[in-house]
């Protein structure tokens, strides 16, 4: 099995090290992992963006499932780019996997940026735009979208102390990938 | 042409009438807008935001294009329901448009939240993260998408006063669409 390694880890100083830890743990479990070309681009080049989408499409389209690291990244919610590319996927039919290192609601995550308020016609932030209070940890597209075609979303127990660099919540994706391969050869 | 009409529209306190106007420019230009599903579900209901999911994903299925608003929210980006959706859309080969109501650059947006730094490895947030410097207004999945699964990605020449209720760009995207929807019966 495939899987499309989808995050904003692209942007991580250690990205490249990062996506090599990421496709050992892949392998390890008997899996290939297919990690974004961002950073094996010129990013002097002037068609560089372009290159690295249609390297990513590519890489999406050769994959049969996706891992996406969902986890908030500048701001409430998870990288538009990673969300782009698990919806991309769903469209695809592929199976879907995913995770997020912060357990945290996102009526929560929304309180740590701006002032929600509570009233009889429910949760809003400061601009009155309505804030999603189903108690899941990112808006409901993704969530359900795991449930129903994939994998309901992993987030650890409790809050972790490097949310960039702990493994084991996408280890245990991968492990459910994992699972996903031997029941569909067996 | 039926047109799934994306955005965090649904979040606004006039968000149905939002809709509607969403819907009428729709048909004035011979085409059918369906508006997401959002406020037109019983929220208390336990099982509300699956029937949201459910119901939004038929429509989209349903639906040839998409039009869909990613004026920045909560953040840097775009809304990541929309964003899903958009790469839903892109992974079931309809149709792509979009609209941003924010002109600004991604790199100039990020530094409206966060100090950003200019280096010899490029442009960083205060985490140290990469920002993507492309000179586009958000993620490059959604903005190359856009340009090779549909049209670029429409914004106004300069800031408006208000972001959630100006609808020219999506009128303008409804054109587009409409130009489309006569070229393939031609």
């Amino acid at each position: 099995m495939k899987i499309y390694l989808a995050g904003p880890d692209v942007f991580l100083p250690d990205a490249i090290e990062i996506g090599r830890r990421k496709v050992d743990i892949c392998a390890r479990h008997g899996l290939t992992g297919l990690y974004p070309l961002d950073n094996a681009v010129d990013l002097s080049a002037g068609d560089a963006s372009l290159t690295i989408f249609k390297g990513n499409e590519a890489m999406m389209d050769a994959a049969d499932a996706i891992i996406a690291n969902l986890t908030p990244f500048r701001g409430p919610g998870a990288d538009a780019g990673t969300v782009y590319e698990l919806g991309y996927m769903a469209g695809r039919r592929k199976f879907l996997l995913a995770y997020s290192n912060d357990p945290a609601t996102y009526a929560d995550r929304v309180a740590r940026f701006d002032k929600v308020t509570q009233s009889a016609s429910g949760l809003t932030d400061s601009d009155g735009l309505a804030v999603e209070d189903f108690g899941w940890p990112d808006n409901l597209m993704m969530i359900h979208a795991l449930d129903l075609h994939g994998c309901p979303l992993v987030t650890p127990k409790q809050a972790l102390s490097d949310i960039w660099h702990d493994l084991a919540a996408f280890e245990a994706c991968v492990g459910l990938a994992a699972d996903r391969a031997k029941g569909k050869s067996s």
